[in-house]
């Protein structure tokens, strides 16, 4: 049996972390990757990960050129929205090569951008391949998992969940997005001008939850707050006085009229140990039976991220043609042979 | 779009519970139920469940004049193990009906009856029907549930997992096969002479979850032991005196050479609580990332079986032909609509 072949595109910390697991994959062949900023000379890949060995693999921003290249699949990290990414994964797409990315809103593109759904589905039946969109959130745990979890009950009232967890390893990027280290009134004004966003993922993960189950929601509520410290906070990129903006509570409510069926609640900060609040991801099902689910700490965001987008692999290259999303393809799980061999996909 | 047809064997507490819960589906139908022991001039099923009113079903004992009815499925709940339902599950394969079975072995025949597997998956694919096994454990807890789990984690090396649940609603065949109210020396003549047995399922749970992930194991070993009670415990069909068996603690150890990879625990007694055991189901994931998960109280088995067993009709209608486990289908969910308007399953 012939390896897996993949090409990574974007070398972030995301692809660039993705690429390094897939190393230690038996079966699994790198056979491209293409980088988003300009890079001078084709570099070795290896060189690019900062491994001190090569890989025999050039990394390139010239899309197309590596687009040329015989891959069963393309594993895509470059931006977060699926109007920004639709121009790239119509490119993968036309190449005939599966794509699993892990652009937020991709987990579940009919939420946000139902007509772009529309083509990349209508795209990928063209070309015959199939496109996915995963990660730890959206993608599995304020979703996936709630889904599988509703599936011992015989009836569901309400759903409540919560992923509570630490920002302090990130970079300033994320510090900003969230608001962290502004004041009050800063905070306030960055989610008016949009450089505060919160979470990126509710409206996706309350669509999928519902359409998975059978209900028709008629809205998605979203609020956002400045999570204020009492006490001093800090981390390499970051220093947060008391009284100022440690992170934001991000709450998403799937409406049905008046009546809140699904409340996600997603509060990220730095340091919240400091205020004796624990980490973890806590599901709630009001249903028959009810189920109290509580993983702690939570699942690492960057890790989980970057795992279950590799373990969807085989998933995704023997899936039908079309759009999926993480509620149309076998349960996840680790792959620790070659994917040839799994008897699962065979 | 027509209802979906659904015929039920066997009208226990679980196939009569899972009858209950299909009349509150929509888009669902009953149009035939067969029981296994005799019943006289066909009564009606709502006589049957004791709901005082009649459904327009007959219950008969004729399996043959049932399984002519036209249906989409068959809910399948007899009895345990392969062998024994294998000429039940033949009869509706032939009938050109899918089904769906609680029979323990069958979350995962292929792993104490591979050759029956081969030839029920032939059959599936002969008659264009698909076959699933499902049940709260085997099916999800110990092992669906384990599996996707692991989907987030770049590397795996162990998995533990524990169920600890209450026996105290259930009844006399349970504390028997369970040895509840034995002596230590009854219990040990008991699980000697194969009346009392533990739990069924380890086998299929273990190697489910190894077939998933891709370890190769070289052995599944299990052990026994009685629970003997500190304190006086009682339900309404037993008494257990202090010294005595108030429960079986049945482990299964799933090995690769001498190294243990897999350990399932699920000690089921009676009363755990006056000894300050707290029920739950608890998976714990040593790899890359570390998973720590806890659902406290357990998912209720008879209710969670039921539940899971009626949530996965679309899916196995929809799947292609064949022998189906929990880890080649789309993840579970409730059902709150009519399948046919579920956009999942469309």
């Amino acid at each position: 049996m012939s390896k897996t072949r993949v090409i990574i595109w974007g070398l972030g910390a995301m692809g660039g972390g993705m690429a390094k697991f897939l190393l230690d994959r038996e079966g699994i062949e790198i056979v491209g990757a293409i980088k988003h900023r300009p890079v001078e000379g084709d570099p070795d890949l290896g060189k690019v990960l900062g491994l001190g060995k090569k890989l025999g693999v050039k990394v390139s921003n010239d899309v197309n050129k590596v687009l040329k290249t015989k891959a069963d699949i393309v594993l895509h990290s470059t931006s977060s929205f699926t109007k920004d990414v639709f121009p790239e994964l119509a490119k993968i797409m036309n190449s005939k090569k599966n794509v699993i990315t892990i652009a937020e809103e991709m987990a579940y593109p009919q939420a946000n951008e139902p007509a772009l759904s529309k083509k990349i589905d209508a795209l990928a039946k063209k070309n015959k391949v199939s496109v996915l969109g995963t990660g730890i959130n959206p993608g599995f745990v304020l979703d996936t998992l709630i889904i599988a979890l509703t599936g011992i009950c015989a009836n569901v009232k309400k759903i409540k969940a919560m992923r509570i967890n630490d920002l302090s390893p990130f970079g300033p990027t994320v510090m900003r997005t969230q608001g962290v280290g502004t004041t009050v009134k800063e905070f306030y004004q960055g989610l008016k001008n949009g450089s505060i966003v919160g979470h990126i993922g509710f409206l996706e993960s309350i669509n999928m939850i519902a359409d998975a189950i059978g209900w028709d929601l008629t809205e998605v509520k979203q609020t956002r707050e400045p999570i204020i410290t009492k006490v001093y906070r800090r981390t390499p990129h970051v220093e947060v006085q008391p009284g100022m903006v440690a992170g934001c509570k991000h709450i998403g409510y799937g409406m049905r009229g008046k009546e809140v069926l699904i409340t996600l609640e997603h509060p990220q900060q730095i340091c919240p140990g400091l205020e004796k609040i624990e980490t973890g991801d806590y599901i709630k099902i009001e249903g028959t039976p009810n189920v109290n689910l509580s993983i702690k700490p939570e699942i690492p965001g960057g890790i989980g991220t970057m795992a279950i987008a590799i373990n969807m692999i085989p998933a995704v290259i023997k899936a039908s043609p079309g759009l999926k999303t993480m509620s149309d393809l076998p349960v996840p799980s680790v792959i620790l042979k070659d994917i040839n061999k799994l008897k699962r996909y065979k």
